[in-house]
């Protein structure tokens, strides 16, 4: 079953140079999916607890979603995990593009490499066939230069090549990994990991097709997603500006994080939005593989910075950390910065988050002009925060410091850096504001991963709007939650959502493309998965599989010693915002607790987060309990 | 829209003679659907605390299920619930035929009576009419009297009539409540409730439809339904022999209660099986409304003793419990006694099971001639057992003692009899031995309304099978459990099984036509309930409505003082079985212990039992925890 589901995990030990194959049982495939859950798997059974992860131990997986590969819009996505240098818990991080679905056309479901080469290699995985192939030659090279030089040598122009720059070689402790050169898997520091092993690239090319089981009704599914997904306005948003449409909404609504999150609006907003990019650097836009939304913006610049197209356009994200959240209203220099991220390979939003701290301790006297080479670094300098990001790109100077993202950086600053510092477990914060969406600030401080965005969909100020909740009414979420609510009901919708999120990293499906208040509802889900696999799994099944994920990645974070007390997020956001629309607003400590207790007993986790083993039977994955024990 | 969902609720005040109609909201519904669900809610906000079930407080409910009333087959049922006068604790109990479907037809999603009649009354229900009607000339006519006492009064023969005999006007703590003479609420004494407000019936007619929203949908499911039916091996089975096929089935098993349960296998069991009565005395079988399974038998005896075939014929439970359970291999005399049950409206697994308690005590001289005027009540003595069943009807003698159920008949007579009553929570344990079923043991000792049998799917025989797995697959249950284990993965398939056969209860679905291993497959229901509604629920949303409903009964119980020491079972089952293939097999009760507290904290419930503030909101009842407080 060539490129099918129930097909062959591909082992690579670059340390001996040896690889192997796997063929895990269809009962496998249908309790862990793809994507997030089967990388989890493998990081709880092959990996052992307290291993360095810079060090040749660590594992860096590669895991397409179950159904990715298939012609299905919004199907396109992959997971790449590891233990993550940057929070020393579980790394794992989603991108869309080509790579994912070309890895299953080449055979495999999912590659787990360990160990380190002896010297720079790239792996060529071409219709089930595997070589580890020298690199020395492209060690040092940027994303461009690098799949330039792999599609010449081999001579395929439709080769599709995750691989890391500079930045993963020098390990920058949240060095992405990009494919296609603009998708990223971005956050987590793998692209470190992937320096680590001396791994410049992993290079695909696959020509079989995925088996479909229910070929018709994959064919109906598709036909109905092309007719519809531009009648929805907020896909129709995706289509026509992208993510970066989000830049003027959130700073409408006073949630835009301006200046390392001490307002919610910006005075120039308007300069670094969509709908500024649409009407001046845009020249295109992108799809990843077989989708019509195409929500990826393509820009050219060519002065006062040349900004190369091949490297994409900013999403909203890039824009925000590497603008507003510097204070910064230049949009040339921003879209510098984002591309000097894709080009090195580093995450724009932990780049912009280190930036913006450094800003606010050079504003507060704790970083001067001798610490920074002269740099003025202070908000709104667009020039000096291009300079930075070049300079963390290369590790000089402060930029070697703020490469080990705030958290460390703080601690070596020290003279009080560490309240700049915004950080869960590490990660930084993404550029979406907790004292407008509590949800999303209850996601930062228990999502696995460190402040994840990708859970944002718990966003509440969507969920009150009618749409998303007829979009979310088939898991029974029947009335609107508040906001800034962080009750019983806020708990609910979260851990519903968290499920059905955490779902789509182990299928394989962009949020873009589904419920809430996208195109495909999700029951569509549930056909889709068994169309394409035979199955009959219905939401419940589906649910459960992203519960089970949710609570292996906490596991993984226990047993590498992770606590409660790491739940929890950066005291400015119990502070009030101080400018904005929603100038004054802040969380509530006492009910933030109150909130992650709540969310921990809905999980069936003990007081301490642990989950209990009657939970982990509920869940099947009995054997968690024992890697818990370690 | 008479006669769909989201329609009317008829409230009737019996000493008021008063009536009214509420008019519930689509989320109404939505969240507690109808039957067993939309009855628990009524009995938490309308029925206060501490009421004796025999006063006029008491609340008795008639609930048809969301979809009853659709051509859908197998959706025929209805919950009666009330506060049990046998447990004191809640008392649901569901039935086929046609009167469910038809108090849809006549406008009403659920009749809700209280109060008490000075006179005895029956209600009259036509659609959207209602009267309440003098049943002077009706009390103490068995059941065929007073269905065509009211028949011929009201000059129609279509009306479908829900109604009790002389056991239920006597007060008889397991009077059941029939319609068609033989579709029982068998369990839980709701009889006695009815009897105990005066009200000798309820009688309906309906000449609408109910809205379907997709009636092409509908379509499609009967006839796939029609199609597929008589494939199934097991359905077959209920269709040529409906449930009296269990005998041989369990006998051979070695878990036909035998004997008070002191055995599991019955010498004379074939000579009271289905084959046996299929070649004997069945002279037809009947169905429900709209379902082409037809598992209802219909026997005629001459000689020795009448049978009158208006009364249907025996279902297994009445043959196990009346027959080897006593002992008594004699046909006619069983077939009689289910027809004297039926005639009186008395729950026949009672009413066998008070019988094989009063035997026993006989045997150990507990009981003597003296206690049963005359009667040589040993097991195997069908005539004494055929007498009894009179005197209990009748509350004549011991009978009146038995009639008060094995828990309060054993307090009563004393020297020891309490250790030969079977019952959990004062309900009287049905016809299916854990110790080979231990997932049944659990739900004996677990389920609200005291040991239950209608959750026997959770039976872990069927579940070792292929096909019974194949069913289970949408909900994740991919591997078989052990009988007799009562791990982690029982309490998982237990509580999966559980929320599932519940929500078949508030949907109106038979156990004999749905998963596992029947005919509607798990995906169907959720297509069957939107098809009728118009909703877009998934299996996640009703599963979790089923959830809710089981959490909503607990929370009834504890209102009512019921703790964690009424959830267990007799000290028989810890005891080895003395007969039968299984000879020496029993349950631990550290095991058994173990099991409990597992299903507690796999429910979200707190060490005694008790729903956490958390896991009612989780299910969207923040409500019940201020039930709880009372």
């Amino acid at each position: 079953m060539l490129g099918g589901y129930n097909d062959k995990i591909l082992h690579v030990d670059l340390s001996k140079e040896e690889t192997s194959v796997e063929e895990p049982d269809d009962d496998f495939y249908r309790r862990y999916l793809g994507g997030k859950s089967l990388a989890l798997y493998y990081l709880l059974k092959d990996l052992e607890p307290d291993v360095d992860p810079l060090e040749p131990d660590n594992l860096l997986i590669f895991a397409p979603g179950i159904i990715t590969g298939s012609p299905l819009p919004g199907t396109a996505r992959f997971t790449t995990a590891a233990k993550s240098p940057l929070t020393g818990g579980f790394g794992g991080s989603e991108a869309g593009g080509f790579f994912g679905p070309e890895l299953k056309l080449a055979g495999y479901d999912a590659v787990i490499i360990k160990g380190k080469a002896e010297n720079p290699v790239y792996l060529w995985i071409h219709d089930g066939e595997v070589e580890i192939r020298d690199a020395s030659k492209l060690w040092g090279k940027t994303g461009k230069e690098t799949q330039e030089g792999i599609r010449e040598e081999l001579e395929d122009d439709r080769i599709r090549v995750a691989l890391i720059g500079p930045a993963g070689e020098k390990l920058v402790r949240f060095a992405c990994i990009t494919n296609e050169l603009k998708h990223a898997n971005g956050r987590g520091g793998l692209g470190a990991v992937m320096g680590s092993k001396n791994l410049k690239a992993v290079a695909v090319r696959g020509t079989k097709q995925v088996e479909l089981k229910d070929p018709d009704k994959v064919k109906s599914l598709t036909k109905w997603f092309a007719e519809n997904y531009m009648e929805k306005g907020d896909t129709s948003g995706l289509h026509n500006l992208g993510t970066p449409i989000l830049i003027n909404v959130h700073d409408e609504l006073g949630a835009l994080p301006t200046r390392n999150f001490h307002e919610g609006s910006f005075e120039g907003a308007e300069k670094i939005s969509g709908e500024t990019i649409d009407e001046t650097y845009n020249i295109g836009q992108k799809a990843c593989f077989s989708c019509p939304v195409a929500c990826k913006r393509v820009v050219k610049v060519d002065e006062p910075y040349e900004v190369d197209p091949a490297y994409g356009g900013s999403e909203y994200e890039t824009l925000s950390s590497l603008g507003s959240n510097c204070g910064v209203d230049n949009l040339p220099a921003v879209l510098k910065a984002g591309e000097i991220c894709n080009a090195y390979t580093m995450d724009t939003i932990s780049t912009g988050m280190s930036i913006a701290f450094a800003m606010e301790c050079f504003e507060n006297d704790i970083l001067t002009k001798e610490d920074t080479d002269g740099l003025e670094l202070k908000f709104g300098n667009g020039e000096a925060m291009l300079k930075m990001v070049e300079k963390i790109a290369k590790r000089e100077g402060l930029g070697d410091i703020l490469a080990e993202g705030v958290k460390r950086a703080a601690q070596k600053i020290g003279n009080g850096a560490e309240k700049f510092a915004l950080h869960v477990k590490g990660r930084e914060l993404p550029m979406h504001e907790p004292r407008l969406k509590a949800g999303v600030g209850l996601g930062y401080a228990v999502a696995p991963i460190g402040a994840d965005h990708t859970q944002m969909e718990h966003d509440p100020v969507f969920a009150e709007e009618n749409p998303m909740l007829e979009e979310l009414s088939p898991i029974g979420i029947l009335e609107p939650v508040e906001s800034q609510d962080t009750g019983p009901r806020k708990a609910r919708l979260f851990k519903y959502l968290q499920h059905w999120w955490t779902l789509g990293d182990c299928v394989g499906l962009c949020i873009f493309s589904t419920s809430p208040a996208r195109v495909w509802r999700i029951p569509h889900v549930a056909q889709m998965v068994n169309a394409v696999t035979g199955w009959d799994m219905t939401i419940w099944e589906l649910m459960k599989a992203g519960e089970r994920c949710d609570t292996m990645a906490r596991a993984f974070n226990l047993r590498e010693g992770f606590t409660r007390e790491d739940d929890w997020i950066p005291d400015r956001f119990f502070e009030p915002l101080e400018g904005g629309p929603l100038k004054g607003d802040k969380l509530s400590k006492d009910e933030f607790k109150q909130a992650i207790a709540r969310y921990y007993q809905m999980m069936g986790w003990d007081e301490n987060g642990v989950p209990t083993k009657t939970k982990l039977a509920e869940l099947d994955v009995e054997w968690v309990a024992d890697e818990l024990k370690k």
